[in-house]
């Protein structure tokens, strides 16, 4: 094999420093590919597609004017029982905030300029123009150059998780954290809270601060009502931010999550069916449901699994394709296309469909899906 | 790494010239993996745990008297559509034949001792002890020394797969085909069905034959009736042997995996899932069901997939261990222990519970499903 040159970020004395990483550990990281070089609309940058150490993955080390390091979006550990996984969690109290079902963005000023960065460090033009455009971050940044503004782009109009939220409609940015640029330190709830409103920055809900001891009872209560109104649930904080965060969800987002992954069976199936469940299990377990509400929930349960299947197998019966359509909005054609290429460098097949009154509709094929189905319909063998 | 000795049956020339593979191919095989030696009770053979050409996996290379060759049971194919699956598959009629829910077994006539293989080739104490309890095959292996009776064991008093059949009980063994030894060729429907009517050996039931066109819409008529009466399903042959036979179950069938998987959710559910809620799909697609019998359906997969999982968290909440119990038969410790010590043997971990009325409970722990459910009650992070 071919020795892969080492662009200089990575045995850079300054970013081994940056990142208490010493040079040859990140050298070895690079040629096991947990770093990549990213170069894109004159970012010089290295990007880790894993964790290294403490480097969460997604992390973005930037050479601008000087040398810049966005740090990745810690992964959220996931509760499956309430009690007793918070008291052991949290001394104190807990903070609950709604976790809002859309896709993580940080947003940060690198070289004077707002940048848009997804979970995995990736910039999407698409949000990036579209962050711009919603919100008003000038006076923010100019006050909290070192701050980086981490929160979830919800509604309809976003194409990677479309999701109706009547506060929201089209296209919207909620901010949950606002973080340190090289530490990754959150401030605390509060304090963060005082200073969105201040620069009319719009917060995630925080839907309540509770002692640890009462924290289950209310958070299963509010989970059972976010999801009454097919909302996905919460994520539980420290109010001071010294701990990290846990989250839990409602049983209607893990039926959606379902839904979605048995619309593409042979695509998406096998990685979302079986957390999902156990999710489901543990809880149907904790709040101790009556005889009704289990049915109710298998029944929930069974159907986000066998409908969106047979809804699928009969449009691919009928010659449509198992794709999906994600919509954006778009000035011009040119700003499809680039949406598009971005997707390909992200190895996401998907092709322009139409453009139609602003919007641009972007259509993914699940190829398998497509191909197994046609095969079984066929009388191919399983 | 030390060079594994061969064993002298896996380069003996007459070995290469019964099965048509040269030896070179076989000592590679045999440095794969793929050939085991195995010696027990003894038996001096090779196994094949895997297929090796046009050679099964479960296959026994037995050095008796002379060389024996105990085929494998060839794999059997699934269809998820009957439609076109069948007419596409075979050219004229299809005999139907009951799939039966327990465990393979071969029995033949190695050096005049009758002896049971499961379906990797192993010998198996309790099944090779009961067959010969069961059937009186002095007669037929008299008559067919050459020949290979293929059959399912089943019962409730079965290690395997504990299946209640009102016709069979504790434990009862119905015969499917009768095979060539070395060539694996099996008997015509007819022809094996009359033989072993001659011998007072019992066949599976023989549901009809029917012109292929016709066969699929009877076939979801039996197989609905089936399942109605918690029966497996069926496998559809070419009468005269000469073609691969299928195989296609029940909703009812597909459930009860379900429930067995969920009931040890962190062993078993991941491998079970996404297959079983395939079948559903396809089956609940080419049935045309009402938007009732589709709900029906919907709500049996989601109790099936809960209602265990929920009953296992409260029995390891309550101090129970998540274990099932195998009931086998036996007339003193010794033969608990002897199968308890082939168990081990496969990698299945097992302990005697107890013994009592000439019954002993066997016990087998699933250890990660106690694991993780205790640390997800502990409050364990997902």
């Amino acid at each position: 094999m071919r020795e892969k040159k080492i662009p200089p970020l990575v045995n850079d004395e300054e970013v081994s420093h940056l990142l208490d990483i010493p040079s040859p550990r990140l050298e070895d990281a690079y040629h096991k590919g947990i770093i990549k070089k990213y170069q894109k609309k004159g970012m010089n940058a290295i990007q880790f597609r894993k964790g290294l150490g403490p480097v969460e993955a997604g992390t973005m080390v930037i050479k601008g004017e000087e040398i810049e390091v966005i740090r990745g979006f810690p992964k959220i550990r996931r509760i499956l029982m309430l009690h007793p996984a918070l008291e052991k969690h949290f001394p104190d109290k807990v903070a609950v905030e709604e976790k809002m079902n859309g896709y993580n963005v940080r947003i940060a000023l690198v070289d004077s300029e707002i940048v848009a960065f997804t979970r995995g460090g990736y910039v999407c033009p698409y949000t990036s123009r579209k962050a711009r455009e919603i919100l008003d971050l000038d006076d923010f940044f100019q006050d909290y150059p070192q701050m980086v503004i981490c929160g979830e782009m919800v509604g309809t109009l976003n194409p990677y998780v479309s999701h109706y939220y009547p506060e929201v409609g089209k296209l919207g940015f909620r901010i949950f954290d606002l973080r340190e640029k090289l530490t990754n330190v959150a401030l605390p709830i509060m304090a963060k809270r005082e200073i969105l409103a201040d620069y009319n920055l719009e917060p995630v809900k925080l839907l309540g601060v509770f002692p640890v001891k009462k924290a289950p009872q209310r958070i299963l209560e509010i989970v059972k009502e976010l999801g009454e109104h097919d909302r996905e649930g919460v994520v539980m904080k420290d109010p001071q931010m010294q701990l990290d965060p846990l989250k839990y969800t409602s049983s209607q987002a893990q039926a959606a999550e379902l839904e979605y992954a048995l619309s593409f069976p042979f695509d998406l199936a096998r990685a979302f069916l079986f957390s999902r469940i156990i999710r489901e299990g543990f809880q149907s377990h904790e709040t101790a449901e009556s005889k009704d509400a289990r049915r109710e929930r298998a029944l929930r349960m069974g159907e986000s699994i066998l409908y969106p299947m047979l809804e699928t197998i009969s449009k691919v019966e009928n010659g449509e394709l198992a794709a999906e359509d994600l919509l954006i909005e778009v000035e011009n054609k040119e700003q499809a296309d680039e949406f598009i290429r971005y997707l390909r460098d992200l190895k996401v097949m998907a092709t322009l469909a139409e453009i139609k009154e602003g919007k641009a509709v972007i259509r993914r094929v699940h190829q398998s899906t497509n191909d197994r189905i046609n095969n079984y319909l066929d009388g191919g063998l399983y």
